[in-house]
């Protein structure tokens, strides 16, 4: 038998939560720190779960009448100078090209931190008259941000991506694409990756660097920390301006487009990780798995009957599911339950020299509870039934942490005791001002995360005592 | 009517080949020039033929037990030295990171130019016993190679591509992957890209940098110039030993890996506009168009029956077909007819008011002939066929040009010769040295493409006169 670390020595996820997750995402074989300063390699496993992303959200885009280009990964800094903020937020994240060859560049290059600055001069090249509008663009790729201290997947200098950039002709236009996008992304988050979020807008001390209002998506992790899962901009005119995108209207007026830009990353899998796991390691959600089921044939008593037996259910079930047929011979039976476990499987199906002669098998969910025998009759539909069952028991544990998770304030001193005990959001009024802002984020640690998309504020500020104009959901966060 | 440039402008095919190429590749939409040096834009209609190309192959390298990851864009200075050839190769085109924000790096970084030195260093860490091979891994990206003049897809500073990079246990398996792969490119360049290709190998003078034999297809273009559609390195034990990644086998030896690589590129999608086009434009073959059959409704006499009739029809064939309903209202169907033609869709259909009401569409292969007229009644079949036909035809045509201008030359004089009055491939004997190369090098200006899979050397070398080993197709390339 192969020497590997067993899984015994996972570091408990209710003791050492951090350590926990960087030891499932390297020993599920998701991802792998690399000679890359802040880089990581995703390997296939964790790669097969970027791909049942892409692959939803590409279906998604395209039933909403998007299209896919590609553009320079190279920008020169020039451009990126072109919007005040945009360059503000971004310049200090950048890595620079600065010699092709032997040459030296006569301008700096910026590796892609991201696109706006080389899509929207096209833009500008591209639309003339309001009949070229909406443009509905998307492009999958990596950007670059040089970051000091980096996480797998969470955070890290390189990271995949897509970004959508949009054009279009009113601001009421520009601002339904972002709401279509964030309920899209909305979509993916909870019913694929079965993660329960809050939808609202960002304040702006949150915003993304040049937008005039950022949607956003958060989640809240297992350690009381929120995250972002996902974030569409209202840009506004500001990067029309900035690269002189006009179109010619219907009332022969020139005016500047409006535009959006909206992403969702890899980071979502670090969310992935740390939503659904336990101290036995990963568990994934049967959309989303890159092995729905995984058939273990257990071996050495009748290899004749059963390997053909387990190839043929694999070939069966393979019609319908993800399967894995893990037929190794170099593991024990109890290796690989061990293995698939990890790895976050969510359903394991064994099948012996006994099961063979009943016509059944062994089904165990990822998700806990008894294993049980299943005839053969009809299995597929019963495998279906009990994927569906653990999709939606991971959504709903989810969301009864969400909601347990999640309360409100009146006062500074309730919000930072909230902040202590809860561990969560904690949803406190707000008067809109910068200054009473500060003062919260200073007294908790805690960052405002969202303003509910119906948002119906009531109460006082808890600093300034003014009357609240938003609801905001307060979390410590990654 | 807006105004666009007629393609009556467009360069002759036959008069301008190289203005042609570029002409309609920017006419098309498939690629515009940006404002970073030697980078294009890919646009939508473009992409979309990447697109086909990735899920085609993406199919066929799943099937073949392949699976995707992702590996650092930015590689370290230090990794790409590691393996002599391979940097003398591509340090002269590698474009250089040296500073992350405002903070200069110790050591520089390479935008990756390809992934052999980040790539080889990450099996060193995963494979340990020769239960762990073979490892079939690929990744979807872009690389930057640093170009004083480029055109658009065929030499652009930036390009799309895979690379695929296997480790094996043997020699044979190593090579077997090599020839496996090349089978796969094959297949997508004649039976999708309807492009005839020679298959062998390259002479030592054009491996990839670090290689031990490169296995290559070679198409040739309507100009008489050859162009390689794609490449599977055998790279034996070179990269194993720079970078170090060894496995127990068996019999309980430490043993070097045997490794191999191989691509293609967003180049393929200079090919197929060259392979294909006329005087009107792009003519795409039918399993790679973005749109198979575009639907023209003849509108302005009974546009109540027509509109919807031209929607059902389009719904209807969108089930099979890859449809689109060009139903706008500020062109005529003529300047729709020249637009579509320019940009290549393989099947026009029209549906006006009589068309209706006789229950039959009019029909157009971009590939020429009259127009004909054909019942709705079993259109789905019809259409198939016709696209089948095509396919088939475009194909047929690529394969009597390529005939027609591939010939034998036994001496430097006929050499020279046929390269002037053919214009295309020209097959040698050769005596294997470097030297004899470099004098039909220097006479013809042609370089050897590809020593056929299947050769059966026979003559005299016509520079030093000794028995051939090989037979060389030279020609001149792009």
């Amino acid at each position: 038998m192969q020497e590997r670390e067993a899984t015994s020595t996972l570091p408990k996820r209710s003791e050492n939560f951090s350590e926990w997750y960087t030891q499932v995402a390297l020993r599920a074989e998701l991802a792998d720190y690399t000679p890359v300063r802040g880089s990581m390699a995703i390997r296939p496993y964790g790669y097969a779960i970027w791909e049942g992303i892409q692959a939803w959200l590409d279906r998604h885009f395209k039933e909403t009448g998007h299209v896919t280009a590609y553009f320079p990964l190279l920008i020169p800094e020039s451009f990126l100078q072109k919007e005040a903020e945009h360059v503000e937020g971004f310049a200090p994240q950048v890595a620079w090209v600065t010699h092709g060859g032997d040459e030296e560049l006569a301008e700096r290059l910026a590796v892609r931190p991201t696109s706006e600055a080389i899509i929207l001069p096209m833009y500008a090249k591209w639309i003339q008259s309001y009949r070229d509008l909406p443009v509905l663009l998307l492009q999958w790729n990596s950007v670059v941000r040089w970051e000091k201290s980096t996480r797998l997947f969470l955070r890290t200098a390189e990271f995949l991506w897509h970004e959508g950039h949009t054009a279009h002709r009113t601001m009421e236009d520009a601002d339904a694409e972002c709401r279509l996008i964030l309920g899209i992304y909305r979509e993916l988050v909870e019913d694929v990756l079965a993660i329960p979020v809050l939808a609202g807008i960002k304040p702006p001390s949150e915003r993304f660097a040049g937008a005039d209002n950022t949607y956003t998506l958060e989640a809240l992790m297992p350690d009381g920390q929120a995250i972002q899962t996902g974030t569409s901009h209202f840009l506004g005119q500001n990067f029309a301006k900035a690269f002189n995108v006009k179109f010619l209207d219907s009332d022969n007026q020139e005016k500047f487009i409006w535009s959006t830009s909206w992403a969702v990353s890899t980071r979502l899998i670090g969310s992935l990780i740390m939503a659904h796991g336990d101290d036995k390691g990963l568990i994934l959600p049967p959309r989303i798995a890159p092995f729905q089921v995984v058939i273990v044939p257990i071996l050495g008593r009748d290899d004749a009957v059963v390997i053909p037996a387990a190839k043929a259910l694999a070939a069966q079930l393979g019609k319908r599911y993800r399967v894995k047929l893990d037929d190794r011979d170099a593991y024990t039976a109890g290796w690989k339950f061990n293995e698939w476990e990890l790895r976050g499987a969510p359903l394991r199906v064994e099948i012996g020299p006994r099961d063979v002669a009943n016509a059944q098998v062994v089904v165990s969910r990822r998700t806990g509870g008894k294993k049980a025998s299943l005839s053969m009759e009809g299995i597929e539909d019963a495998l279906g039934r009990i994927l569906e069952e653990i999709q939606t028991d991971l959504f709903a544990r989810g969301k009864s942490y969400l909601e347990a998770h999640t309360t409100a304030a009146e006062t500074l001193d309730e919000l930072a005791r909230a902040m202590e005990d809860v561990k969560g959001f904690v949803r406190v009024p707000w008067c809109g001002m910068q200054s009473c802002e500060d003062t919260i984020r200073g007294r908790t640690g805690a960052s405002p995360r969202v303003i509910p998309l119906d948002d119906a504020p009531s109460g006082n500020c808890p600093v300034c005592g003014m009357p609240s104009k938003y609801s905001v959901y307060y979390a410590r966060a990654y």
